[in-house]
């Protein structure tokens, strides 16, 4: 079979690896329908050392099960599935608690040993606790949102639900890739009546006002706090959801939100500190947010896209196939697509 | 009048200042019956530049209504009363939503320009907003307790609830000082099945044992760290309420914190920066807390107060008169006290 491994930073190669194989009882093999690239794989095609070993790549996908291991029960062959980006037992006392991102035997797609989901196919870890089966089955007009549900829209939840949005409330939203984008959708779910949109790509906020933005600003640093405020009477927004993970996004951050807010952030925090001292407790100002369980969220989601109540997947603005996957990755780091689906 | 002022580190007198009067038609006075020395008191007396013009202190304090303006409706003269640690108008925005440390018309007891509760007579800003009667009156024995609910016991229950302490939760207290003896009575009240108290004063861990400390954890650093995973099952408690302020304490706190957990804190931040990076994110830790709307509190635990369900007066183990203020400084600095009453 074919996939997609990064061999270092801007160097994307698809070749020819050995094909997914069961390997434990629990394992399911899925045929990819669709995956795509994500922001987060862009670090490291920015900054990754070369290396002779491939990392496999892609950790969000839909697909069809191929095969079920002897111990699997609830996944069966020719489900069309929806595959979170980390894959988890949905038994530990984390996954009951939803936060499978802390299972207890789960794990990250991709890498020197799994699969990935920019490949044909995908050997899948703990199939029964990762996979979410889609009732209604295949739906091709559908594959984009069910795809974002792996992560994106998943994340863009997540910051909104642990940022603790409620109905009437204003949310500001940093950063105009897919998750900034989600984080509207998400925001807008559950009630916010002010959702500003911070982001400078025309064709993305745009997107961001049909998902329920109700102002734009385009301006950053200080100039964007300033305009935040006098879009809130002065004293900024209930909720913050950060979705870029720079220093600066948090400063900005601390700027707009509103005493006793929250900044959730959903961005992977590319510094080791948070300038979180005193004036922000004296705010009373709350840090929370992280790598988001998609698995938790996803069937709360799923009936949404289903019924067609949100679209996450209007943020694919690109399409390749397999062997795109290396053009997808500069389009995306060029800032020319938004988010790339690969359609193997 | 006779009050406490500080003139620089160490330098704690008792002088007699202007007397206590209505400046405005919202102010009321009130005659001290007992003010404390707290523990946010200590950075000033360890740190403060000397200075020619003293600054009054004490922001804790219960007394007994002696005048009020024309526009003071609700509080009369006699009642008697509890200050919260800042004074509050009651009426805007912040301080419906509960957060009185916020409020547009709030302020600091103390200072250049304001009378504190180390003094025998306080002119009360915002009298309505601020002061909570007591329905039941004065009653000596529950001088402390009721004086607990100014700050300490207020804050201790902010850190609980701020980090959403719920019922069958396990929870680590980092600090054996008055809030953090008020911070485990305020788990307790909350349903937490296990309190881990982090302190090394055997005086002061057996009162929070009293208080519902389940266990006691008297070592520091990375083996704080291992003693309380070796309590909880290897992976931490729930919440962290963190009442020391320093940047040890956080680490600590980043340390014994379950995966999703949180950490409030109430101790005054000593650093600019929180080590909150990319493995706090990958664990979805919220770093929450601050400084706590005492007003907020107080009429949801002055019940509790006054049907003996909580004592939180029991922190006070010295009590001294308005001259023996210097020296009350002196025992909490030495830690020769825990918490010392003034009673002027």
């Amino acid at each position: 079979m074919r996939a997609a491994l990064m061999y270092g930073a801007g160097d994307v190669r698809v070749e020819t690896v050995p094909d997914a194989a069961l390997a434990e009882p629990t394992d399911a093999i899925v045929r990819v329908t669709a995956g795509c690239i994500c922001g987060s794989d862009l670090w490291p095609y920015a900054s990754k050392k070369p290396s002779e070993q491939g990392s496999r790549m892609g950790h969000e996908f839909v697909g069809v099960v191929e095969q079920v291991g002897d111990a699997v029960t609830d996944v069966k062959v020719g489900d069309f599935v929806i595959a979170p980006f980390v894959y988890s037992d949905g038994t530990c006392d984390f996954c009951r608690d939803g936060l499978q991102t802390s299972c207890r035997h789960g794990g990250n797609w991709g890498g020197t040993h799994g699969d990935g989901g920019q490949g044909e196919v995908v050997r899948v870890p703990q199939a029964d606790g990762t996979l979410v089966v889609v009732p209604a089955g295949f739906d091709e007009a559908l594959v984009p949102s069910l795809l974002a549900l792996s992560d994106v829209m998943s994340t863009g939840y997540h910051a909104a639900k642990m940022g603790g949005v409620t109905a009437g409330q204003s949310v500001a939203v940093i950063g105009d890739g897919a998750v900034g984008l989600s984080a509207v959708i998400a925001a807008k779910l559950l009630g916010a009546s002010q959702i500003i949109l911070l982001g400078r790509h025309t064709d993305r906020t745009d997107l961001g006002r049909e998902f329920g933005a109700t102002d734009v600003v385009p301006e950053r640093g200080d100039e964007a706090i300033a305009r935040v405020r006098e879009l809130t009477g002065g004293d900024g927004v209930h909720v913050v959801l950060e979705a870029v993970g720079l220093g600066d996004a948090t400063v900005t951050a601390i700027g707009i939100v509103r005493d006793g807010g929250s900044i959730s952030r959903v961005g992977v925090p590319q510094e080791r500190e948070a300038p979180f001292g005193r004036p922000e407790f004296l705010r009373n100002l709350t840090l929370t947010g992280g790598v988001a369980p998609a698995r938790h969220y996803i069937p709360e989601l799923l009936p949404l896209v289903l019924d067609g109540t949100i679209e996450p997947g209007r943020v694919f603005d690109r399409t390749v196939d397999l062997d795109g996957v290396p053009d997808g990755y500069r389009a995306m780091a060029d800032r020319n697509a938004l988010k790339v689906m690969v359609r193997p």
